[in-house]
């Protein structure tokens, strides 16, 4: 009886299985244009939140002041807004809009809508915070929706996203800015203390729980982020302007009991908040030029790896490939197939398949090693599965928000709580039971998803 | 102040965001008429499965007579191979080898690829087996490696489905041919057992293993498909071939200690186990129908509601909604945006969010009750906020198989055991700290991650 080495196959595969190998790394290739495309919005996302912030903060002031304050100021950042804006406009039509493109993801482009329809609005809002006939609260809410919306964009354009390095700079841009948009939010709440010359209970609470949030978003964004990221942020967070906003929210939090205070010290609070977040802009920026370079890098890493691909199946004969190494899956002891008690199959498997982290130029060195078309076709295979890995591990934190927003969402029906309780309460029951938040999540959400079945 | 309600808008949405809503409802069905294609191929897959699964069978007793029996049947069965074989391979190159259709899934091409160059071999292994230059074991394995390779494209058909009534179906559908592909295998160590009129202990592991492998892959399968199929699976269950499987089971299993038994028994085993898995089939066939029916409507649904946006968007001029209802998110409290004690934002969020099971009929229904260009979107992205939180329940088991598999790999390499033996370590576990198996899976998976990151 022959052994499967002995087999002298000459070229065995069909045209059609060429081609199939060809049409997955062509496949891959769209998917990373796709993504790279996706990355270049979320810069003009990220510059239009930007812009919407100031443009929030300074009508805040003209608002409260009944006008006398900031008209100047808010001018400028209406125009940095309506800048941003038209670049925003323009990408996404050239990106999105065109006959070629219509491949883009479905909840991507329902999230871009949403938040473009905020967006086309604008003027309204901006024409009655210039007439005044608008409370600072309602412009700040209107304001906090819209940048809400944009921040959805990134969060779907991070959930898409199928390659695991860009997930994981999308993880931490979008928590950043969720971080960054709560330290917004945190300005804003505490000059409204402190124009009211007295912090009471709710406010209080308010803020606090704006500062967990920030905490939260931030242990997030350091935990997906790049060492140069995360030094810039640990400088942020070493600067006078950190420090002095811990001093101001200290002094704060003993105001809960109705003390009053100067009005004077909103100045002082609200210059110091504004450094700390106008230093974040800096980090964002770190953020988003890793992700186009990012994104740039594997488009042409997977172009020369196609090129790579045509040069090698065209050069392949399988007469070679004498050295044993099966020249098939069928006779592969590697491949999984029947259950047997030895099951090396399935070891070996996993030998080749826990490199983890295969660079791109090891993986061109690899294949460029391989000695016949189906060493070439598994090379190919491991890699799609090592990446596929790789990108579960990295989608982690938006799979455990998602939960945690859910199991908030049900708490809140179910006991008629507010976010922030919801939260707490979540927070508590894992403390109790010394379990993770998001185990606790998961278990709420499943309560909930059983009780709906019946 | 004015309040919100009073605004009075005419159509302030811009052009942008009309051709934005509507490029998100033709992704919506580019995806489902590339879920459709990929729904087509997963027929054509288990055809050809359930062809190998025969010839495999036949080509098995023909070489272990030394080619004295199934000469025939074995020509029959490799005739209807290559028929399920020319037809998938003319619908694989109409659906993925035009240039229309570079945007299909790089994952589901590779794992095509990889079955494909083991069909490309298959005459090499007929040829192997006519000349009795292979042993039964060999080419059982050989047969065995090709379905593997197979019902993977089934399982990654799966894993890429965006639609969560689909995706139910084919992770219903992927465990039932699983579990049939179990049962074929318990067929074929059994029929050795009984030719060598001896079972020894190993071989009763083995056959145990298998059964279990089954008994989890027909649950999973019931747990998502739907009440005809269960019906249809309960019938099985109760045949006479159920029945008779269990009695010959139970007496394999006293045959451990290696007593022996008559060689006859071996064509009852074959016929018994075979009526079985025959009848399994027709489930498939059922499965199958209604993933072709399921995949039709969704893209027929999809078409019409995309008139019916078009309609709509025409017939709006957001005059009237005079009703309070908001024209614009920046307005709407329903939207997320500022934190603050109440939230009721969230509340409402949830309330209109909950809604389980979106019919696509009720939706076109509220779609067209819509007031305003800004109802219909909401009521859009709603819609796709409602699929993505149904599709991640119904990728549960995806995400589930596939941590168990990794769990697995990882207590193989680390304890040198073989596949069952890891699967029985993770089994025995759970039980002891009365945990489900997943959740010590995902300990597994956890600890080797945080140890290959140091």
């Amino acid at each position: 009886m022959q052994t499967n080495h002995e087999i002298t196959a000459t070229t065995h595969y069909s045209d059609a299985t060429k081609r199939f190998l060809l049409a997955a790394k062509r496949a891959e290739i769209t998917v990373l244009e796709q993504l790279s495309s996706n990355c270049r919005i979320v810069i003009s996302v990220r510059n239009m939140v930007h812009a919407l912030q100031r443009e929030r903060g300074a009508t805040n002031i003209y608002l409260a002041s009944k006008g006398d304050r900031f008209a100047g100021q808010r001018a400028t950042h209406i125009e940095a807004s309506c800048e941003a804006e038209s670049m925003l406009r323009s990408q996404l039509k050239s990106l999105y809009l065109t006959d070629s493109h219509d491949t883009a993801n479905p909840r991507l482009l329902s999230s871009i809508t949403l938040a473009l329809q905020g967006i086309d609005y604008l003027p309204v809002l901006r024409e009655q915070a210039k007439n005044l006939t608008l409370s600072p609260l309602d412009s700040t809410r209107a304001y906090c929706r819209l940048v809400a919306g944009l921040l959805t964009v990134i969060f779907e354009a991070a959930d898409i996203a199928s390659d695991p390095v860009i997930t994981r700079l999308l993880v931490a841009l979008f928590n950043f800015m969720q971080g960054k948009e709560y330290a917004g939010q945190e300005r804003a709440w505490g000059a409204i203390g402190f124009a009211e010359t007295h912090f009471d209970k709710r406010l209080c609470d308010k803020l606090s729980a704006l500062q967990h949030a920030q905490q939260h978003h931030f242990a997030v964004f350091n935990e997906f982020a790049r060492t140069c990221h995360k030094e810039a942020y640990e400088l942020l967070d070493g600067s006078p302007a950190a420090h002095d906003i811990n001093q101001l929210r200290k002094m704060i939090a003993q105001l809960a009991d109705g003390s009053p205070i100067a009005a004077e010290i909103s100045e002082v609070w609200f210059d110091v908040a504004t450094r700390r977040i106008d230093a974040m802009q800096e980090i964002e920026n770190k953020l988003t030029d890793s992700l186009t370079k990012e994104a740039q890098t594997k488009v042409n890493n997977a172009h020369h790896e196609m090129k790579n691909h045509q040069r090698l199946i065209e050069s392949f004969t399988d007469e070679h490939a004498q050295d044993g190494s099966p020249l098939t899956m069928l006779f592969d002891p590697s491949m999984p197939g029947l259950v047997e008690d030895s099951d090396l199959s399935l070891q070996q498997h996993d030998m080749t398949g826990s490199s983890k982290n295969t660079d791109i130029s090891e993986q061109t060195q690899t294949l460029s090693a391989h000695r016949s078309f189906y060493d070439l076709l598994r090379g190919q295979a491991q890699y799609i599965e090592d990446m596929s890995r790789e990108l579960e591990e990295a989608k982690r934190a938006i799979t455990e928000h998602k939960l945690v927003d859910r199991a908030k969402l049900i708490l809140m029906q179910q006991f008629q709580l507010n976010e922030n309780d919801a939260y707490r309460k979540l927070q508590k029951q894992a403390m109790n039971e010394h379990k993770k938040l998001t185990d606790i999540a998961a278990t709420v959400v499943e309560i909930s998803n059983r009780a709906n079945q019946r």
